[in-house]
C-alpha cells in the first residue's frame, strides 16, 4: 500500500470546514452537511450499522429503534429517489414522516417566509429534518439556526453527502474493501456533485483515480488538488476504453447536452461515454459499474443483466445507509 | 339457474392473458394487473378476507399483519380516491407508505427516467408497488421488470382491477350473492373501463345484463362478445326506465358531454341517464344503486338517503378489498 | 377582578351558534368548527390534556393512544405549517395519516366532485378529517354531511379554531394565567381571522384589550361588539409605542401592502407595526410576543433571542393542542 498523506483540504471544503464540525465525538444530535465532516472511523461505523440495518430489513422488514421519532422531509425541489429512500428508511426504523415534497409550491415560502423560520417551525414538530434545496449553502444555513439535527439531502451545486456515503458503502459491499482499488469516474466530472463528494470521501482511503470526461467537463481544480494533497495517483483521459481494463469501480454519470455550447461537439463525444456490453467485455471479472441514477442512456439497458451492474443494488444500499444515519444522529447507534 | 358455458375470452383480454398469469397458485408475490387473472375461487378468497378485514377495522381500527412492510404508491396522475384508499388500507394493516402522488411533476421522470428504472429503484425501498399511469399497458410493463408485486391502480383506458373487485364485493355484500342477479349498467358504456372490467368479472358468475346508454356510447364489441361467449343473456336499451323495475344492481356511470360531437344531442339524452327518486320509486325494494364515483349529477343527491343507494358503502368496501389484496400478494392470507 | 358580563354574541357568531353545537357534553365524535363552540371548561380540559401530551412527547416521543386510527388531512390550499402540525400530532399519538395536501390540484375536485361527496368518501377510509378550504363555511358544510368528526383547519376568511386554541394555550403556559391580563393585538386587525378568533375566545376570560392598527385595518365592528357585550375594557390606537409598556401579551400580525389602495400610505405606516429590540426595551420583563407565523419583517429577527419572544414555542404548542383535540374528538381523553 502507498503511504497516505493527510493534508488540509483546499477550496470550498475549507470554508465549510470552518462551520461544519467534524464528527469526532460521534453522530448524536449532529448535523450531516458535508463529506468533509467524516473520518475513516466515522465511515466504518456507519457502514457497520448499515450492514446491521440490511440484516434487519431482510429478516423482519423493520425495527422499533426510532419508534416515537418524527422525520421532516423538507424538499424545496422534487427528488423522488432521495425522498422515497429517506421515507422508507424512517418507516423501517419504526419512526414517522412529515412529507413536505411539493416542489416549489410551498405555502409559507410563497408567503415569503425565511428558511430559518421554516426550519425553526418544523423542528418544533419533528426530531430530525432532511432538507433538499436548490441553493448551495442552504443546508448549512438550516443547521446554523436549528437545535435539532439537519441532514443535507442535496443543496444545489453544493453537496449531497448521503449519496456519497451510499456510493462508498456500495463499493465496500461489492468488492469487500476500498483500500487498493482503482476507481474510474466517467461523464460530467465538472458539475457532478456526486463525483466531487465521492472523490473527497475516497481520499480517506488508499485508492487511485482514473477520470474520463470531455475536455469541457474535466474535474475542477479544487477537487483535483484535494486528491493530490492526499498523495493519491490520478490519471485523466477522454475515452472510457482507455481505462476499462484496469478499473475496479466504474462510476458513471450523465453527460448533459445542455453543457455544450456547440451541439455538434456533444454529438461527437457522447458515444465515448456510453457503457455497453461490448465495452464491459474488456472489464475485469470482478469489478462494479455504478451510477447515481437517473440514467438517460449513458448505461445501455443491455448491461443491466451483467452481475457487475451494481446500480440498483446501490439504490437499495441508500436505504440502509440512511437508516444508519438517522439512527446515528438520533443517538441510537 | 342457467348453465354456465366457459369459453376463451376474445379481443384485448386474450393478449393480456398471454402475459399476465392467472392466479392459480394463490396471490403470494403475484402481480395484480387485470381482471382476466381471477377465477371464481380467487374472488371468493379475496371477498372472504375482505370481510375479515372489515371486522378487524370495525373492532379495533387496524391490525399488525403487514407490520414492517412498505407500500410505494406511484401515481403518475392524481387520483385522490384510489390513492387515499390504498394509503388507508396499508395503514390499517400496520404497514407504511411511500406516497408519490404529485401528478405529472415527477423529478426523475422529468429528468427522462424510464418507467422500468423508476420501478426498479422503488422496489429497492418498498415491498409492493401500486402504480397508476395514464398509458394502457404501463402496469404490465412495470410488472415485467419488477421482482416485487405490482398492483395496477388504473392504466389509462386499460384496466382498473381493484375497482372491479370492490364493485363485485359490494354486490355480494349488499345482496348476499352474485349468481342469479340481473345487473343493469348505465351511462358511458363505451369508454368506461370500470364497466368493462366489472362486466368481465361478472362473466364468472351466472348473471344477466341490461345495458343502457346513448347509441354512441354503447358497450364495445369485444366486451359484448366476451359475455356472449359465456352464454349469458344480454339486453340493450336507451332508457333507464325500461329496466328499472327488473334490475337487482343498477351500476351508474357518467355520460360526459365531451363524448358528443353535437351538444344538442347531449342535452337531449342526458336526462335519461340521471337517477332520481322518481325513477327509484319503480325499482325493486331489494336492489342497489352503485357508482364508481366521482359523480357529477348523474345520481341526484336526493337518492343518497335511499337505503338502496350503496355508493358510499362501495367506497368503504374499496378499503377492505385493497387490504385483502395487499395482505394476499405479501403472502399473509 | 372585574365582573364578567355574559351576553349573547352578535353578528356572524350568532349564525354559527345556530348550526355548530356547543361542546357541552364533551368532545367525543364532535366537530371542531368554530371558537364559539368552546366554554371556559372546554378550554381548560383541552389545555390540561395538551400539557399531558407535551410531557409524553418530551419523555418518549409518542404514545399509542390513537393506534389504529386514521386522520385524513384534506387541504384544498397549501399550508405547510398547519398540515405539518396535524401530521406530527397524529403520528405522535400512534395514528396514521392520509395526506391530501396538493393544493388546488385535486383530481376528484377537478372532475367536479362536490365537497359533500369528497367528505363522504374520505370518511369511509378515515376516522377523523381535518379540512382546510379557501371558502368560508366549507368546514361547516363538511360537518353537516359527515358522520365522522370534522376539524376546521381554516376556512378562508372564516375561522381557524385550532390556531386560536394554541394561541390561548401559549398565553396560559407562558404567563401562568389568562384572567387579569392586558392583551395587545397589532397589525391587520380587520382581515386577520386569527385575531378575531383569539379575541372571541379571550372574551371567556377577564382580560382587557389594546388594539393597534392603521385606520383602514381596524377591528371589525362585530368583533368589537362581542367584546363590549362581555363588558371587557377596550382601547384602540395607531402606534405600538402607545401600549408597549402596559401589555402582558403582544400578539403581532402582518400588515399586508396589498390592503392599501395608496402605496405611499403603506410606506408611511408600516414602521409603526414592526417589533424591534428598541421597542421591546420598553416592555414589561414578564410578557410575551406572539405571532401566528409566517412573519415577513413585522418582528425583527433581532427579537428572536429575547426570552419574551414566544412565537416558536407557540408553534410547538400547536402540536400539543392538536394532539389533545384529536384524542378528544376520538373519545380517548
Amino acid at each position: 500500500m502507498r503511504a497516505r498523506e493527510i493534508s488540509v483540504p483546499v477550496g470550498n471544503a475549507k470554508k465549510k470546514a470552518n462551520s461544519v464540525p467534524k464528527l469526532e465525538d460521534g453522530f448524536a444530535q449532529q448535523d450531516i452537511i458535508s463529506v468533509s465532516q467524516f473520518s475513516r472511523e466515522n465511515l466504518e461505523h456507519i457502514f457497520a450499522v448499515a450492514e446491521d440495518m440490511r440484516a434487519i430489513v431482510k429478516k423482519q422488514g423493520s425495527t422499533d429503534l426510532l419508534r416515537g421519532s418524527v422525520l421532516a422531509c423538507l424538499f424545496y425541489e422534487p427528488s423522488t429517489r432521495t425522498s422515497s429512500s429517506f421515507i422508507a428508511a424512517m418507516s423501517r426504523l419504526g419512526g414517522t414522516i412529515i412529507p413536505i415534497t411539493q416542489g416549489v409550491q410551498f405555502s409559507s415560502v410563497s408567503k415569503g417566509e425565511s428558511l430559518p423560520d421554516t426550519i425553526r417551525t418544523l423542528e418544533s414538530y419533528a426530531d430530525v429534518i432532511v432538507i433538499r434545496h436548490p441553493e448551495m449553502g442552504s443546508a448549512q444555513m438550516a443547521a446554523d439556526c436549528a437545535r435539532k439535527p439537519i441532514i443535507n439531502g442535496g443543496d444545489g451545486v453544493g453537496e449531497h453527502p448521503t449519496q456519497a456515503l451510499l456510493d462508498m458503502f456500495t463499493i465496500k459491499e461489492e468488492l469487500g474493501r476500498i483500500d487498493g482499488l482503482n476507481v474510474g469516474m466517467v461523464g460530467d466530472l465538472r458539475y457532478g456533485r456526486t463525483v466531487h463528494s465521492l472523490a473527497r470521501l475516497l481520499c480517506l482511503y488508499d485508492v487511485q483515480f482514473d477520470f474520463v470526461s470531455p475536455e469541457i467537463l474535466r474535474l475542477p481544480l479544487d477537487v483535483m488538488n484535494d486528491i493530490r494533497d492526499h498523495g493519491l495517483p490520478v490519471a485523466e483521459t477522454y475515452d472510457v476504453a482507455d481505462i476499462i481494463e484496469d478499473v475496479d469501480v466504474l462510476y458513471v454519470t450523465r453527460v448533459q447536452k445542455e453543457r455544450f455550447a456547440d451541439l455538434a461537439q456533444y454529438e461527437e463525444v457522447r458515444d465515448q461515454y456510453v457503457i455497453t456490453p461490448e465495452l464491459m467485455a474488456h472489464a475485469k471479472d470482478k469489478m462494479v459499474v455504478m451510477h447515481p441514477l437517473p440514467r438517460v442512456g449513458e448505461i445501455s439497458n443491455d448491461v443491466d443483466a451483467d452481475p457487475r451492474a451494481a446500480y440498483f443494488r446501490q439504490m437499495e444500499n441508500g436505504m440502509y445507509v440512511r437508516m444508519a444515519l438517522l439512527a446515528a444522529v438520533l443517538g441510537k447507534v
